[in-house]
């Protein structure tokens, strides 16, 4: 990340501890290349290697004690007030410089239901409870989730514009490989073509290319987090893809349907119409009740009523995530009550949220029909950040 | 990875499971592309999203609880006798593998010492322990930090293939710098030579590429772990370099030390050829004590007491590190007792591990002496794989 980017969250995180009531944020971290900790991107610019402590305080100051090979690269951020460097261990300057901030509250990176918060290991963990025992500061450790929640999803303009920039390249890559496609090219091949383009414009992808894109043609398929197979598109297809890219760090998320036409077919038969048409009127009813304020599940239900309404099975995950530097990159949750979400579907929406919609259904016989969204949650309500597919695409049938 | 080498891992675990007499190991994640566990890497091909268990017991039989998406990628590793997938949650299925196991001891992947066994999130394990306390087994938990060291540091014959492999790539492409390095260069340019040919190799970097290679010109350098910056090469410095390339998934790490020939010099200054040759025997003496069964401070001692020994100051980190899949991947180090190493210079060394053996010193008014060679412990010595800097390289004088 770059510096001005790094000296912005990092000011921001001390406005976030402030407005929070906490007194003081620690990322505590080493060998950052094996397991790193997801907020490291936004507090240095590259890897750290021994024992690494980032002290943020809701006075403002930010100090980093770091190993000294790794001084001159956070020195050079220009956003820490103070860069302590070691040789032999830690604990001393830590302890020592604890020892001045004397916080009543220690946030530290676990949580239990926050993949993005929960960047400290165990044995990390331990390491960081043993020294602040020492300094009498274990006891005021709390899950720093409500700080690393706010920095990741409360996107400033730059944040935003680069994610507009990476839906702007996904969508005109869909829209070069909605018109590529034909029957008897297989999954595979489409996903080759679609990376190629990736790479031609210079971007990063969203996620693992060996499944970005993911592409699922008929039915019968993996249906998800799978990588595209030598399965071939054929007439009666239902045909769903899922992809996004990277620019600037910031990552986009979108699938579309298509519908490959048969010999003589001029239009999908009824019961894929009727899938599509349905996914499309959950995307909207999910839409129209974000707001500030209101809980995830609640979005989640108004959709999971319209597919459940017309009779389809509810679709097995949840109906959207918030999207930053990861396609999965958020607390709040669009989703239901199940154990492995947590508390995350109960978590408010907040202004600066940028959210998936993707609901799924299976239309028997032809495939699975799902699209995916992105909006952004304003003041009083969502706009889409996505273009928005309105119609079932189709693939021409194949005059051979 | 490999399905052959999952499965390869995925047995000798069991073995290791067996040797050490611990019945049970279990690694537990979600959403690994954000920070996954190290040692994912050898159970499955790709990334997990929703709470996903690995459990491996001594009895050979191994079991993977993942989400409904992530099933088809685990079950094609062939790895797994049993894939359990679910929906809504880990809790129900992984408590009724677990009563059927019912095991006496569960290594579990966190360690104080061992980054590369501390793959567990502290919000992860506050999960898991309490749901083995409902079946009854948080009691039996272990730190898996003997199973994971093993299952690293016993390098197979594949594995060590592509390290000679990386290994070669580095030692040509350090040649090829070394006849085109010239005085008025500046450290950035060199690294871009250096990383264009590793593109042109089709190869992966061994760490960062913003600083593999670094590079550091003459006196007063950051010396370690920056990126090579618009410092000029001049006659009179000592220019070091630290590289290394990814081969199948496996890394060389090398340094290399070269004397910038000043305009009618025809040999480095006597200062500088001691440097040299006080390094040279460092790692010779290094060497000559590795064996099964030495403890790595042991080594550390052996080399560092010849810097010393000349007047040097002692270099301000380990000898030599562990390497494989990252540069730094072990537990067992050469190092001295410093905090920051807790236990790891005390482990003992073990046929089949890949060490560097890296000492540094400078030489004043010239700049730092570093050479760094990789070496295999065998079963009654360590043998070098590198090519090993027996002479200081020459940059010859700029005759213009």
């Amino acid at each position: 990340m770059h510096h001005d980017l790094i000296k912005q969250k990092v000011a921001q995180a001390a406005a976030i501890l402030h407005e929070t009531g906490i007194d003081c944020w620690i990322t505590f971290a080493r060998e950052t290349v094996l397991n790193g900790d997801p907020i490291l991107d936004y507090l240095v610019p590259g890897n750290l290697t021994w024992h690494s402590a980032l002290i943020i305080s809701s006075t403002g100051g930010a100090c980093a004690i770091v190993g000294k090979y790794d001084r001159q690269m956070v020195v050079d951020t220009g956003a820490y007030a103070q860069v302590l460097d070691y040789v032999q261990g830690i604990r001393e300057p830590f302890l020592s410089y604890m020892h001045t901030l004397r916080p009543h509250s220690i946030a530290i990176n676990y949580s239990v239901d926050s993949e993005i918060c929960d960047g400290i290991t165990h044995g990390m963990y331990l390491t960081l409870m043993e020294m602040l025992a020492k300094a009498g500061l274990d006891g005021c450790v709390i899950s720093a989730e409500p700080v690393i929640s706010a920095l990741r999803q409360r996107k400033s303009p730059a944040e935003l514009a680069a994610m507009r920039e990476a839906i702007r390249h996904t969508e005109e890559i869909y829209d070069m490989a909605g018109a590529a496609i034909r029957p008897g090219m297989t999954e595979a091949h489409i996903a080759a073509f679609m990376r190629e383009e990736v790479a031609r414009r210079g971007l990063g992808f969203a996620w693992d290319p060996r499944s970005c894109p993911s592409v699922f043609t008929g039915p019968d398929t993996a249906g998800a987090h799978y990588a595209p197979t030598e399965r071939i598109v054929r007439g009666g297809h239902v045909l769903n893809m899922d992809f996004g890219v990277k620019v600037d760090g910031y990552v986009s998320d979108i699938q579309r349907s298509y519908y490959v036409l048969r010999q003589g077919e001029s239009v999908a038969p009824g019961e894929v119409l009727k899938g599509f048409d349905t996914i499309a009127r959950a995307i909207e009813s999910a839409r129209l009740v974000m707001k500030p304020g209101v809980e995830g599940i609640v979005v989640d239900t108004a959709a999971r009523r319209v597919i459940t309404g017309e009779g389809y099975e509810e679709f097995p995950h949840a109906l959207g995530h918030q999207v930053g530097r990861f396609a999965h990159d958020g607390t709040a949750l669009l989703a239901p009550q199940w154990e492995k979400y947590g508390r995350k579907p109960f978590v408010l929406l907040e202004e600066g949220m940028v959210f998936t919609i993707e609901p799924r259904l299976t239309v028997p016989g032809h495939g699975v029909v799902t699209v995916e969204e992105m909006v952004v949650v304003t003041k009083d309500g969502a706009e889409y950040l996505s273009r928005t597919q309105k119609e079932l695409r189709y693939i021409q049938a194949d005059n051979q």
